[in-house]
C-alpha cells in the first residue's frame, strides 16, 4: 500500500510514544505536560453539567455550528478585554478541539507543501507534527533568555518567504522563557514589515507566578497577520479538549471554519456549554489563583533541589509561570544517554531533540514541575544529580 | 495573504451553510441531517456522567491516550461480533471526534496532491469537503438501486490507480440507497484484484426498520485493504463528537494514530467515560429500537405523502432505514430553482448538487425525515408537491 508522502515524513510523538511507557507508579516522571489534577473544577464541572442539560436540554447533545457557542465566545473575548483591553468579537473567535487542533486548521489554511514555516529553537513539538502534516520547510530561529533572536529572525525573514511564524511568548513549551516586553516589541517591529502570518500560541499565558502580564506581540497590534490560540486544558480540563483560535483577520476566520468543517464539523457542543456554564457561575480567578499558587511552589521546590543536586556546569531556566523548565548539560553530553540512565534510576523527563526542526543540542533535555510535589520532586532531581 | 491551494479549493459545506439561515421557526425543514431529539437519551447520559466521574474522578478531565479508551473500544468490537461476527481487537479501532474526522485522518495518512479517490454518485459532501483538503482527483461512479454500478467500478478501477473508494453502503447518504448482498459480493471480488483502500462509512447502519442486517463488503473479507467507520451520532449523540475507524491494516492504523496525535492529541476522553458507562449499564438495543420505530413511521409517512402529492414523473428512494430520501424530477428541471421556490412556501431541502464531483444531476434532491412530525411532514411534502 502507497501511504502520502506527509505521513511518511511525520514524526510519530515522542512525549505521547514515552508516555505510553511510564506506567511503572515507581518512576518519578518530570517528562509529561500533564496539568495537576488540582486545576479541574470537577464538582463545579459537575454541577454546571447539570445545570446546562436543565437550562438548554437537547442543545447539548445535537450537531451544533461549526464556529461554535457565542456566550462562549463572548465570555472568552470579555476575558481578552479585561486582561489585555483588546476588542475582540465572538465572530474572532472558532472554537476547536484543543488549541493542538488550531495548529492543523493553520496548517491546512495556509501552506502548500514547501511553504515556510518559522519556529523558535527550541520548539513545541506538538506544533512541529502537526504543520508536518502539510509538508512545509521548517527554519528556526534561536531563543534568547528574553524570546526570540532579534538579528536572525529579521535576517530570515529578509532571506525567505516565510508564511507562518508560530511562537509561544510565555512560559514557552519546551524553555519556559517568556519573552520580554522589548523583544516583543521589537519582533512586531520586524513582522510589520513582512508578510508573515505570526501564530502567538499561549496555553500558559493564566499562569503566571512571578511578574507582570505582558501584551501580545501580534494580537491587538498587526490584526491583519495576527492569529492568537488559547485553550482551557491548562486552567479547567485537558480531557475535555477545548481551545480556540482567535484572529480579527476576516477572511482567515472564513478559511479556518471551512477548514473545521471538513475536518469534525464541530466542536463537542456538550463541552462548551459545560465549561460556558461554569466560567459563568464560578470564579474562575479565584480557581486560576489556586493552581498559579501550587506550580509556583513546585517550581521554586525544582529550582532550589538543582541549586543543590546539580553540577555547575549544568544550567537551567528560571521561568516565571507556565510548567517546564529548560536543562542545559555541558557540550559532548547526549540526553538520550542520559535518559537511559535516569531510567535506571526510576526518573524521566523529555530529551530535548524532538524540539528541533534542523540539528538539535542534543545535550538539552526539558523538565516539567506540575505533577509531583515538592518532596517528590526534591527525590526526583537528587536522582538526577546523581548521574549527571 | 497567500493562503493554501487546499483550502481555495475546498467547497465550503452547503448544508452547514443553509442551515444558518434557517432560523425561521415557520420553515419545514427536511434540508438538515439532524437526527431525532428522540435518540438522545438524556436522562442516562447524565447519570451516566455522575457515575463515571465517581469511578475514574479526574482520568475523565486529565490528558489521555491518542488511540482512545480500551474498554470502549472492547465495547464496540463486541457489538461488531454480535451484529456481524466480526473479530475486531481493541487495537483495530481509534476514537474519534465524530467519524467526520476519521476521513480527515485517512485523507492525511493517504492522499497525495492529485491522488485517485473514487466516491458513489451522487456521494456524501461532507467526505467530498474533507477529501478535498488533500486535493485528490474525485472519480466517481453512479449509484443504481441496489448500489454502485460494479461494470462502471471496474472499469474506472482498472483505468485508473485509484487510492481510496469511499461509499456508505447502508441506507446512503445522500440517496437512502442499500447495497444489496449480491453487490456487496460482486465489488468485494472487484475490489481484491485492485490496490485500493475500501472505505465504508456506517453511520446509519443501526437504523434499519425494515429488511435485514446485511454483511459489509470489506470488513470481514478484505482486511489489509479495509476501513470501517462507525458513529455514536446517530444512536446516542452528535453533539458530543464520537466516532470511530476500524482496520486490521496495522501499519494504517499507525499511521492514523500519527495524524490523530497531530490533529488534536486525542478525543475527549470525558465523552469517551460517559458513552463508555451509559452503553455498559442501559439497553442500547431498547433504545436503538425506539428510535427506528419512529424513522419508519416518518419514512413511512413521508412515502406515502410524496405518493398523494408529487406528480407522477417524479421518481423518489424508498428507504430501508437511515435518514433520507433521494427525488429525481423530470429531466430539465432545476432543484436549485425550485429551492428558491419553496422558501417561499416556507419548506425546506437539499439540492442535489453539492453531492457530485462531476457534472451535477440538477434535477434531483434531498429529503431528510427525521426531525419532523407525520403531520408537519404530510404539510411539507404538500407544499413540495404544490410547486413541483
Amino acid at each position: 500500500m502507497n501511504y502520502s508522502d506527509r505521513i511518511l515524513n511525520t514524526p510519530s510523538s515522542f512525549i505521547r510514544d514515552i508516555l505510553k511507557v511510564l506506567g511503572d507508579p515507581e518512576i518519578i516522571s518530570f517528562a509529561g505536560g500533564l496539568p495537576n489534577p488540582i486545576s479541574f473544577p470537577i464538582a463545579a464541572m459537575q454541577e454546571a453539567i447539570d445545570n446546562a442539560v436543565g437550562k438548554y436540554g437537547s442543545k447539548l447533545f445535537q450537531y451544533s455550528t461549526t464556529e461554535g457557542l457565542v456566550p462562549l465566545k463572548e465570555t472568552i473575548a470579555a476575558r481578552y478585554k479585561k486582561r489585555f483591553g483588546l476588542d475582540f468579537s465572538p465572530d474572532d473567535i472558532l472554537l476547536t478541539n484543543g488549541s493542538q487542533q488550531a495548529l492543523d486548521l493553520i496548517g491546512k489554511v495556509m501552506l502548500n507543501k514547501g511553504d515556510q514555516v518559522l519556529i523558535e529553537e527550541p520548539g513545541y513539538l506538538g506544533a512541529i507534527q502537526a504543520l508536518s502534516l502539510c509538508e512545509p520547510q521548517f527554519l528556526s530561529v534561536p531563543l534568547e533568555g528574553d524570546g526570540i533572536d532579534v538579528g536572525k529572525l529579521e535576517e530570515t525573514l529578509k532571506n525567505n518567504k516565510v508564511k507562518v511564524m508560530y511562537t509561544v511568548p510565555n512560559f514557552q513549551n519546551p524553555t519556559g522563557l517568556t519573552y520580554s516586553l522589548e523583544k516583543r516589541r521589537a519582533v512586531r517591529e520586524v513582522l510589520a514589515k513582512y508578510d508573515t502570518v505570526l501564530v502567538e500560541d499561549d496555553p500558559y499565558g493564566e499562569l503566571r507566578f512571578q511578574g507582570e502580564s505582558l501584551p501580545y506581540i501580534g494580537a491587538g497590534y498587526l490584526d491583519e497577520q495576527s492569529v492568537l490560540m488559547g485553550s482551557f486544558s491548562k486552567t479547567v480540563t485537558p480531557g475535555m479538549r477545548l481551545g480556540y483560535v482567535v484572529t480579527k483577520n476576516k477572511q482567515l476566520m472564513r478559511y479556518l471554519v471551512t477548514a473545521k468543517q471538513g475536518s469534525d464539523l464541530h466542536t463537542s457542543v456538550f463541552t462548551q456549554y459545560a465549561i460556558y456554564e461554569y466560567l459563568t457561575h464560578n470564579s474562575y480567578e479565584d480557581h486560576i489563583k489556586r493552581i498559579v499558587d501550587l506550580y509556583g511552589r513546585q517550581a521554586t521546590a525544582m529550582l532550589n533541589a538543582m541549586d543543590k543536586y546539580f553540577p555547575k556546569t549544568v544550567s537551567y531556566t528560571r521561568p516565571e509561570g507556565g510548567m517546564f523548565m529548560w536543562v542545559t548539560m555541558e557540550k559532548g553530553r547526549s540526553a538520550m544517554d542520559l535518559f537511559n540512565k535516569a531510567m535506571g534510576k526510576k526518573v524521566a523527563f523529555v530529551p530535548g531533540n524532538p524540539f528541533y526542526v534542523g540539528a538539535p543540542d542534543v545535550n538539552t533535555f526539558r523538565l516539567n514541575y506540575t505533577n509531583a510535589t515538592e518532596e517528590i520532586i526534591e527525590e526526583g532531581i537528587k536522582r538526577l544529580g546523581s548521574i549527571l
